[in-house]
């Protein structure tokens, strides 16, 4: 192996193109391969390991009971197979046939998690790489969505704005659909909020923001609009890499360390997308969803700017009735054209998300609640983008009567 | 451990906010730290492992003699160190004091390539994931200017035009100097083209364009201008995850598979920026450069639209004179602004370089040929690009009277 990388590094450097024929051992390996009943084949080459295993949200997963003392609670750890190896090293695992959805997975050598080196693909969670692969089982379920195809695409930009607020430059990535460029119409606007320790990378990186848009957009199924991901977390202008003094990520929950609250520096983000780009203007137009934080920060936003928000999605992630009755009356006195709830039976979120679903029953203005199944992870929030994307910017929905109107709700709750 | 995942696990996904003081054994290591005597320290929790290394191209190289048969060649293969393993199962190498650089690196664990899973910063080149760490040792050295400083920032745009030559959508990357979203002024544009198993992210991704420029403009150094990063094979009309059909990179060199070479599409590409970004257009403000491949595709750029580009700039990449006498004798005839020729002094490409340089030299037009330590590799790319773009859209230079003009040449050649 000594006597090979060197000529391997020599080609691929020096000689880059006669270096396709000149990989090596190893690289011909071909993993994660989907197969035709897919199932996916794992390969990893490595002689030396007494055990190789992969881990990752394709397997079923292993409930796990954790003593905290005071209870004991379940948890759904991620599950884990066993490699066999061959004669050559090769170390193989294939999976049971999979449903249509973007997996992430990484190897376990010898107990050490490590990349394969066979796939390019992965993705950033916070601070935690893993490998990635799409597979689509058939057409139009989740797994085809998040893939890229044949369908026209749009401008995904990493913008500098300035936030008087913030006193700083920040960083934001915006979604412009395919045509934006082109043409001189107006778009309508969503405004898509990260998690705790996520960035403005995050949506479009791990959510898939602009695969699921292009591939909605070219269906008829959601409306042309522009996404605009900025960064949540009032300590950080940018991700980790692209600013100055935000090197390794951590779970940076903007409440924690002060109490600037999103709603005094989005309109900051607000004025520069309306400056900056063709927006449609006013509440009909206007959509803000978040994940987690970012659900917590979307439901701020609604009760800070009632008038704003015509759509409001909240992802594994709700604003407290206690205290914000009054702000919610207002919120209801606009006749929110979508309030969407989405959570995982398996999150702990989901308990507020039913009160705040049964609290907006009573106001007589139905908010809609999807409860899917698992926890609090991102193959829940591409698809909750999936559904919200598709109910936005649509003609206004005719209501039921209300039953009834917030102004007795606020004195009763007073 | 075992016990300790699932619990850190949870606290990551379910509880956010107080997972910080949580993460656990082994989160809290630091690696790379870049200590004050510009020493960088790595670090690696792994109790099991029996030898851990770590490879990169801060470590001084090793040459190592291969044999080919019919001829001996030395290759400076990357250097390699020993971490030494502590009683906490950390294993733990600081280098010697670095000049400001950005770095690779990745550590072999037994003999087996492992990521740092401390540090989260890492780039892709072609198929191969690495570690990286920047190093500003002085201010203004390389690393300065490859970091990102409180300067204003411009924008990043993954963008997708049409190319009626090549028949589909292709995307590439543009970047717009600050202040560009504000203004109405043009800017001069710089064509920036990737080598063998590149696409349009590795100029932003591996180059630090955007970082390089944002830098040079703020200073003064450059002038501000618009970068536009194609993708520039062929049959790739994205990078790999982008585009539907290109999944795992290889070294695809666009000559290797075909005869349509970059100067048929390149029009779409200009026809594009042209109309869709305020361009100053025109040979005084238009550059063409690559790297490797890159180089070998703007040197015929320029032949084959002498009156296109007034800079041009080929890094590690040049084209023939033979057979192209009469067509560098048309990039002569309108007085290239600069013709820039930068290599590495171990670089298979610099023979070639220099008879360019000569040939330049004899007919009168003075090419600049920057000669560097090292090879084909990326740590040149960057800093030929920050030489090359502080020269770009200069006054128009007052030439020496040219020793011949191309007329007599070229009969000469003839």
């Amino acid at each position: 192996m000594k006597r090979f990388l060197p000529v391997i590094l020599f080609l691929g450097l020096s000689l880059a193109a006669s270096a396709q024929q000149a990989l090596g051992p190893g690289s011909g390996l071909v993993s994660s391969e989907i197969n035709p009943d897919h199932s996916v084949t794992f390969r990893y080459q490595n002689p030396k390991a007494k055990v190789v295993q992969v881990t990752g949200d394709f397997l079923p997963t292993r409930p796990i009971e954790i003593d905290l003392g005071e209870r004991v609670i379940i948890y759904d750890a991620p599950g884990v197979a066993d490699l066999k190896e061959g004669p050559d090293g090769v170390w193989t695992y294939t999976s049971a046939p999979l449903e249509g959805e973007l997996y992430s997975y990484s190897f376990l050598v010898d107990g050490k998690k490590a990349m394969d080196p066979s796939n390019v693909h992965q993705n950033r969670d916070v601070a935690t790489w893993t490998n990635i692969f799409i597979l689509s089982a058939q057409p139009g379920d989740k797994g085809w969505y998040y893939g890229v195809h044949n369908v026209p695409h749009g401008t995904v930009s990493h913008v500098w704005y300035e936030s008087a607020t913030l006193n700083s430059q920040r960083r934001m990535t915006v979604y412009t659909p395919a045509g934006y460029e082109n043409g001189t119409q107006s778009y309508p606007v969503l405004y898509l909020l990260h998690g705790s320790g996520g960035d403005e990378d995050a949506w479009s990186d791990l959510g898939r923001t602009a695969q699921i848009m292009d591939n909605l957009i070219a269906e008829g199924k959601a409306k042309p609009m522009i996404v605009v991901m900025p960064n949540g977390v009032w300590f950080n202008q940018a991700a980790p890499g692209a600013a100055v003094d935000n090197f390794q990520p951590t779970m940076a929950n903007s409440r924690s360390q002060s109490t600037i609250e999103i709603e005094e520096s989005f309109p900051d983000v607000m004025q520069f997308v309306e400056k900056h780009y063709r927006v449609s203007k006013g509440y009909a137009h206007t959509a803000v969803a978040g994940l987690s934080m970012g659900g917590r920060q979307s439901c701020m936003l609604s009760l800070h700017y009632p008038d704003t928000f015509g759509y409001v999605g909240l992802f594994s992630g709700v604003g407290t009735i206690e205290g914000n009755e009054q702000a919610f009356a207002k919120v209801f006195a606009y006749e929110p054209k979508l309030y969407w709830i989405g959570c995982g039976k398996a999150d702990g979120i989901m308990e507020n998300s039913r009160r705040l679903k049964e609290w907006f029953d009573f106001q007589g203005f139905p908010a809609t609640l999807y409860e899917s199944e698992g926890g609090h992870i991102w193959r829940n929030w591409r698809e909750y983008l999936t559904i919200f994307a598709q109910q936005l910017f649509r003609a206004p929905q005719q209501r039921k009567q209300p039953v009834r109107r917030y102004t007795s709700a606020v004195s009763e709750v007073d």
